[in-house]
């Protein structure tokens, strides 16, 4: 490949070029089909400075899920219910297998550090660029000026404000000095120009897989990902939520958005049910019962620690 | 539902319309399509004497499998090799996360002995009939006459010769009269006749959830069952193999056919890799590579113990 | 083995006092050590009529949960937390690869319709007693007279009153009978008796695994299943919960109990958190909201479904 | 934690001391207790320069797999088999489910690139140090100068030989140099030095989940690793082979040795008919027994590819 600047969204003339190719090809099928999926097929969606994530391929529909609830129930429910009502039912009731009847597999350009996140969901199929066999390009994440975030004073994986003048500037300095000179080392080391061409003959060049290691963690990896619906939601669930690192919650809100597309019924449950709501736990429970029965509750006399009381009360959007 | 003899190939007239409406309506896709296998996209495939496994959904094809190994691999590599020489080189190698980028969901009607087999491969997704919700039909398996076989005597897991004569109308008759009176009297439990009137009032019945414990495991029950093709091949490699217990294989083999259908050059693969070949260990090689020298070998002076030599001597076609 | 007749708690003579051999050895180790699990290891707690579940291992205690998530969240942190409110705080938020730091296996004799539904729990790791090698004993479950209810009127899938008199007296003769009969023929089709003893030299005797199907799905099965701490716990919050069916919901009963022997902290923090609490939906907890400000909310205005408000209102302990 | 210089094997002086008091301790347990490996328990084995990998905790023995597989296979079976025979004939069939009934827990210091293949192993639990919320130590990975191995000129992913004379000090120059600057300008951004105090009062500091995203992939990180012994044989295979990138095969030869200590019959097996031994195609089976009936053959008419013939008389130790 050729470098950064030759690039739009992340992507070559040539890659883009491939990509509207094969968007150009339909085929007749059987199968369950979304037409607002199909109108995204492909197509990237730009995350962060560099990155993107496209559908690639789906299997099912909002119905599949239906189906596969009903093959569990047997006949005589079709009456009954909606099907947006026993969507709305499973979601609920964290009856999860319908949920896996479905299938959908990302392409994704992501920086190292937000790859190192989430590959830790373990129920889905990967295929990563390998940089033993490959060499990377010279792409690497700079944070926006308005993620360019201090450390939350109170909060020790959280984020404060967002740093400013000098120290902003100085900050993005260095981040882009340092991954400019690890790459040029790394073509250096394998003794390489970017074009590909041998720097120097009389120089064997470093293995692949040991050069690789100069890099940084914001250089852009990339990859198939294959899951499950219910996998996909419990992904997005923690990659969309407010306390997610905003570099992974970027590419969870794109594909909360393609889910948006796939499976309007699903889609509407989930934000519902899961990405809104809360768990109260016993004792919160009874704390609530008893504030709607007009007891006056504090955290003392509350049965729950300072900190549980915090959180309830912020949930109850309360003064403590 | 219905009782049995109204149904063909397992399923009712109306289920079997149902099939044909669906078969009727195709849809533009831009997804990856295989026309072989839409051709038998959801037709059940009869397996034992009121069992099938059909294919409802696919998602991907041989190209699929290819270009994830290529994201691995990167660029510059689609000239050196041929797509199905890169298949066979990832099969005989183990590189199995290319295979995972494809998936299939199966309708399977089958024996409750033959799905407890079947569930123990846990890298799938699956939706079951609940007969704590539903009614299970009168439908169980009896085996054809030639399956009907003794014990082996020298494999504790395995089987004989076939029953004849007075042994064998004896057995049929035995598991006949058990599971239709284990039928009945689950309906009677019930307090429920075959088209699901009351049979008595001044009866409760009992639940679902106990009444069906009456029912024994060569009843049929039915779910949807969903895997990638690397898992698909690991367990047709399994119950398609001649150890098996017939009655799964012959869902595997028409399982095969299936893969046969939608992933040609995967498919040639599998069977020259994995179905046949066999896995030598360091020892068994060894006497290889000494009797290729021309020396005689024994099983005494072998270094393998009396079974592995046996083993071995068949896997090379050769008399002990 | 002989018949259950002979046997204790689902044992025989002979298995208790290899348990009590076992017991009476004991080995010095470096491993985290509980002594209160110690105390019952290898001792069957009987569940139903023939069941039992025994803890046969274990691995780690309260502190290993605390330590992963120390090498998560790094140095710094143990003296700002103690521990049961750090596992309060996983617990809480759902941070749970701590939790499967802790591992446990148990040796359960249970039903085969109940291990049905408990196999579905895919990440976990079975050895089942295999009748297609072995033969089964003559064991089955009988539905004490207060567990054997009628269907539920208003819950396809739960239970009504309890069967009473002639009814009742009716189904439990049935499941004996059935049961009886099934086994009998299932050792006549064998051509086996109970003893082991060929029955009739001039028949070959049906293949095992071929027979067994013979035999309906409350007779009596085990294995081996081991899992880590959070996978237990989700198995627990579903199962022990009292919406399972009360068969499977004994043998989760006794694995809490030996939870609660086991990991003190943890158990505190899952009742509180996971089998106590109640999960509400973003528009669920708006009502909650509105309530607790004094506004009047009914189902019309309130933005639920009427079963969703009827399970608002059964959670809050409040007439709908 | 203080710098590198101060540690010895990875460890700092406080570490040492603790695992040592950790190992003083014993307590009595009824669990299966293997003393060889009680005998390492908690001792860091050294990996590559920084790195290490030590035993933290273990569940069941050799003899766990043998009760499991009987319990499969029911009684009977005990005077037949002896332990060792029968772990070998579960290895050479490749029946796996005994061997997860072991579980083995790890404490592990890797640099970032080898943890990065380590993940791929998704059936495992996993809790490592958090970069969002603690700051990494200055450690980072340079190969000895017999590891720094050019690129392969005929294998894309592999090593040719070693980088000599000035390549080889400059290589080393860069990777050192770039990886102090990298920990240098990280501590620099989060306004903090090595000790922990605040550099300038004045600045904010970078947030600790952005400033570690200049860090290169050589740096060190932690976890614990947990498994069972069937996935932990599968990651050896694939880890300990000869094709493996040497950094994770440093770690896999590690733990290979603490496998040998743990359950000397499972290794024997798993040596014998795992780590050697070879399988053959169907074809390259055909091959082999032309060969053994005398008959010549070559390349062309052997059926198999120019690479797959190749391989196989790699495999016969052959001339091709």
């Amino acid at each position: 490949m050729t470098d950064a600047d030759s690039k739009s969204g992340g992507l070559t003339a040539a890659q883009t070029a491939e990509i509207e190719n094969t968007r150009a090809n339909t085929a007749a099928t059987r199968r369950a089909t979304v037409p607002e999926l199909e109108d995204i097929l492909y197509l990237p969606i730009p995350v962060l400075d560099h990155g993107f994530v496209r559908v690639i391929d789906y299997m099912g529909d909002d119905n599949a899920v239906v189906q596969a609830a009903r093959v569990s129930y047997g006949t005589g429910t079709k009456k009954v219910r909606e099907d947006q009502g026993l969507i709305n039912y499973l979601m609920r009731h964290r009856h999860t297998t319908p949920f896996e009847m479905c299938e959908i597999k990302y392409h994704v350009k992501l920086p190292i550090f937000v790859a190192r996140q989430w590959i830790r969901h373990r129920t889905a199929n990967v295929n990563e660029y390998s940089a033993r066999y490959s060499i990377l390009d010279n792409e690497f994440y700079l944070p926006a000026p308005e993620h360019l975030a201090s450390q939350s004073a109170d909060n020790r994986q959280g984020r404060g404000a967002v740093l400013e003048g000098e120290e902003a500037a100085r900050v993005l300095a260095l981040l882009r000095d340092d991954s400019t000179r690890a790459h040029d080392h790394y073509l250096d080391m394998l003794n390489h120009d970017e074009a590909g061409a041998v720097l120097d003959p009389a120089r064997a060049g470093l293995a692949r897989e040991l050069a690789r290691m100069n890099l940084s963690l914001n250089f852009y990896t990339q990859w198939y990902w294959k899951t499950d619906l219910h996998n996909l939601m419990h992904f997005l669930s923690l990659r969309a939520d407010a306390h997610a690192q905003y570099e992974i919650r970027a590419y969870a809100e794109a594909m909360l958005d393609t889910l948006r597309h796939w499976l309007p019924a699903t889609y509407s449950a989930f934000m519902a049910h899961r990405m809104g709501g809360a768990h109260l736990s016993a004792t919160a429970l009874d704390v609530v019962k008893r504030l709607l029965a007009g007891e006056p509750v504090g955290q003392p006399d509350s049965g729950l620690s300072k900190r549980e009381w915090r959180e309830l009360m912020a949930v109850l959007d309360r003064e403590g």
